[in-house]
């Protein structure tokens, strides 16, 4: 387990992490950490390392883009001092080049993309203990259609990034493949984007992965 | 993992088991399982087993004892045909007799509570594979408290009819137990009863560990 | 124009036709036929063809399967004694098998869905001019996907009793393929199921070829 | 086809256009460009004519007169660079002349349309490759009822604006006339301003005329 | 003054009289006899013959037609034994052919609303002392308009049964026509049918002149 | 009739006034102007006199007393140019006194009162031609009632401040008395205070008793 | 203190008794007894005679009158079994007399409301150890007032009814009146009807006055 | 009774002062003072000492700590210029110590919380005449509890502060603990922080008895 003893936790990203957290705070009592993978972790966290009081942090916006986070970005990252911090974004700015194909200004193209979350990377690294970068994710087995297609390229960007500043990496679109061998993806999310809680499982148990959560603790 | 392909497992109970789960059905898409344990076992069974294809139902109700069950165990259990049933309830049974002390008709003392139950799972017995009873929990660590002690005998009871049943048999206070000694009662669950979903985490790895649930699946 | 002076025209389907119409008249002031392809026909057929008085009626019901239009169809068609019915049914019946695979009640596999069709149209055409049969349709381009490879199958089905029967077949599948071929699936439907109204366009305009409506008589 | 490859094709005017669009944007995914001729514009261009992709944007709101549109010009139309501007306004120029007679500050009164409008006419002509001046209209056959009259007023200073400025004339109250010889006006509008699907199927119509649509391509 | 001390005077008509009045009663305290010209005459004869004791019920329920009315004759006329009763039928009656004309189902025509309505009068009048009859209208002063010319036919039905059932006549098309002379029908009702509180208080008038309303008393 | 052709009317004072009006105008469509005396005064003048186009605009607040008409005068009435204006105002001032007689900052004295309401006549009078001044009233038939004789010396500062001013008078309590004779006070308001529609009506001839109202030609 | 230990005290009345009670139960957790004088009384008893565990229902029901009661005395009063029965009824008997005097049907006289109530004590008597009857009241210092002096009338009643058939009786026009020497009727109840929690507690004062309830134990 | 004539007695706390309060105000007609302890005392006075006017008001604000009340002192307490002034603060800044432990900065240590209490205390002695601080409690019989423990250590400090400063003391969790020995904690609060009617007339009676509430007179 890479956390240490009352270290704090922060995610950032868009919808899929965000689940209708409490604004703006993004922790504290009932549903502050909403109801996604952040929460999951939460509570796998909070009750098998009670001792270690790791302290999380969820402040997803629904529809952000890396331009989003950009805009807000030492409001709720540098200012809120986390010890550890998560990164999952770049979901809409590939999807509105697929849903809205006509409103450009709407659209985060690939270069934009990297040169922001680069420099979000970089100014956070000083600050932060561990860093982790998930990718975006298309629950779409078919690698030849064209949105996955963009999701992968997005998500080859992260990894460049992830590879390039030293941060661990979380590859969540081959997590959901696995599964999609085995299910449909429809299964998993009605739009193939906003994940099912079986979703949300195979989103944390991959972000624990990264971070060494011991699983065998569960067992005892 | 004691469960086999295709089989549906059902769980019935109180608040704790309900969490907002849809009505009548308590199956299918969005929060139809709820938002509580039954929910994060669901979720971890699609995600790690997707291959079985367990079918997951809720049929708990908010404020239920066990005399609630049994009015409704025909509709609600025999009528849904299940291969596996888990029952956790005498949580309202106990509560009532301290939270509205005057009010006896409310109260379902332990003798009612035991026969009751008995009857219920020698009913179900000979139409599953597998059954599963869970102990009523209160999430107190002093064992001297009066409420806890109740809810101590109740849980006692449980044991003793997995016991002549042949039922598997999940203590859900020690679950609680082995993490108050870390943190207080009230991290999780504001009334000591309704947990987070740190204490839902806490029950469905419990229910887990009881039906085979092999974690070390979740590190690949 | 196939339809004649003060005919009615009643079509009935799943949520897809449905669009949130008056329940149960499905006529009437406002909103009452829905938002969907049924208003837009009605709304080029009152504009175009004043003088033919047709009355159209939606008794579409969101969710429905061909089990619950047999359901229903005594109160809902037989009784309505409408001049012309159009039928668009099937999505449903596939789409659970796709989204709840483990919950096997609510599949309407199809042999089923056949035999159910084929006996509601015969059971309606002695008491109708015209019967239009719409296949369900799934917005997907590529035919390789699980779904899309099912609707394909319950398509062929509608056609094959189209044929059987006499009735006048609108393909819905082919028509979004046509668009497909330029636009992503994902502008046309959130879902891959429910059209923008850009779909729902392509939707009146297949079943208005059908019934042959004159489009030369709108650029005058 | 007047419009091109990729081209902006912006409305504005009152609750006519508005029809409960999104505020601010007036365009995106869901009913963003509200319920009326202009989705139904939007659907037939991007339907029929997908390889265009024109981008459809709504900047109506319900109850200007053209007062209203020149406050907000600059932010809604000039700062929007649409490649394409359709204007409708003047109906609650003239309706509050009718329904609220001795509220004298809310009237515009004609001279103060005309000068209004040929300014914000020839303000955005620069910057535009197309403009579309839509009449506004009163869905009464009697032609010499006072608000039809003045209504008709207001409408040939639309035509002089738009023969004087070289821009597309759109004659709404033609559109509707030619149904109102044969259906009721409540037909199409309970207080004959607000149109039924039917109305605003004859103000799309009438629209999409003036820009050279084919309606040959539908019946493929 | 036709009514006597403690008389029982009981309105039934459609929306014009209902205008939100309390269900089922339709009398007592706060808004229980609506917001339109039942509370006016109410609010009249309670201030001006305070030592009357009029007991006013308001019956009207929107929506209605002569045939709704006889469906309910029973239960919300002659069970609640009026003294006086008044009538104010026939709008929906011709509405409904004018704005769903294609519905004929929901058209009441001529002979039907005249043979109806005798029969409800003649039912009626043994059981009262006073019986008013008032005629539906529509806020058009164009005679020629078909809706007008065809309420003005229905309005003919009403005077003639008054006269040939010795009812007390309330002429209210006439009572607007004194005002559309100086008034634009948009002034008195949006829609033509629904009137603002000054054409309420023209109904008020009207039928409070046909009962002998001393104004002169107003002046005290 | 004192008013002439065109004029606006400004009424300004607390809920008896207000009754729900539209903020901030206080005119206009629907039921802009209120529920209460003020609507029935604008009834009355649009359907007596529509000749006349009285402009009716309702500026009361709920709650008001005369420190708050005070600290809103130049923005409701100085900057509203009426032609008329009316003003009711000083039952909070005594009421409070009354319901919540420990809390003194709320109440507004006679002296202060008499000051206030004489101010706001006076800077008002240059811009009127006419002013009309009602009293506040309680509808408490018992003089010696404790509230009843403190309304009634507000109401002497009223008749006061009307005649050294050359305002005209209302004499809203002697108005209601003289009904009170045959009515319980209940009857009239359930608080003694806020009247049905009656007691708007015995307010609303008051006022139009005091400003010339004809009302033989009601009866014509 | 005459209540014994694990009785149970039901009330029944009308809005003054209900408050908004949980309905049907009108016991138990949260805000069940609703709140007004019951729920005080339920405060006193259970925080200074916690060892006693007196039951404490509430079964009011807002606008009842006596034949109200009468009509649900089997399900509300006998089978709940009470050991103490308080009943207060009376206000709506009288009330509806004053605020609508023409509708003589919901008035309850003096002769029905002494014969019921006396049917209804002579009923419960029997099943109960101790029956408590409570005047109704209306908060009027002025006893020359019309209500007032009827409301004195109907507590003759009660108080005759009371020794006639040996129940406790408290005047609760007495325990008001004393406060009414000091504070005007407003102070106690915005209506002279429905009391403030200083009146509630007044109505709590004399019920457990006649009781026997120790207020010396609420100063140790 | 310590309380003079006319005094205003101000009360500042957290939830279990405010209980819905309005606000800002925090008196006032109908429930302004909230549903709690401070109601009960305000309606204690009203209606015993009725001659006094004590004015009562309520600034309690859900989830304060002692911190918050720092924030607001100035408005919500020197600025209102109480004669009395009441204070129960602490509960939150021990709460969150045991409900969200990893959020540190959401703590208020014991430290920080004497000193920020004392030093509101000395900002007002100067302007009230009498001051009385109540401990914060927790409703939980077991001492060696931790948060009982912790709740006690906050209550010293209260009463070592009310004593260095001459403050009346009001010993809250004395005043719980004498009727838990009877009754279980649950009884009294369902998370044994916020009181049922019975724990905040527990409350009530404390202070009442600190002030010198002569309960004698209830038994008049």
């Amino acid at each position: 387990m890479k956390l240490k003893q009352g270290q704090k936790l922060l995610f950032i990203g868009d919808s899929i992490t965000d689940c209708d957290r409490s604004k703006p705070d993004g922790e504290g009592l009932f549903d502050a950490t909403g109801r996604g993978y952040v929460t999951i972790v939460n509570a796998l966290l909070t009750s098998t390392y009670p001792e270690l009081g790791i302290r999380v942090v969820n402040k997803g916006i629904s529809g952000n883009t890396v331009r989003d986070l950009k805009a807000r970005w030492e409001t709720d990252v540098i200012a809120q001092r986390p010890d550890w911090l998560s990164i999952m974004i770049g979901i809409n700015d590939v999807w509105r080049q697929f849903d809205v194909p006509f409103i450009k200004d709407w659209h985060v193209y690939i270069d934009e993309y990297e040169a922001t979350l680069r420099e979000l990377v970089q100014r956070s690294k000083p600050g932060v203990e561990g860093l982790v970068l998930m990718t975006p994710f298309y629950i779409e087995p078919n690698e030849a259609d064209a949105m996955r297609a963009a999701m992968d390229r997005y998500g080859a960007v992260v990894k460049r990034i992830a590879e390039e500043e030293g941060a661990l990496f979380v590859d969540t679109q081959a997590a959901f493949n696995k599964v999609l061998g085995t299910l449909y993806a429809g299964t998993l999310a009605w739009d193939r984007v906003h994940p099912t809680q079986a979703g949300h499982m195979i989103l944390a148990r991959a972000f624990l992965n990264a971070i060494g959560f011991d699983w065998s603790k569960m067992a005892q």
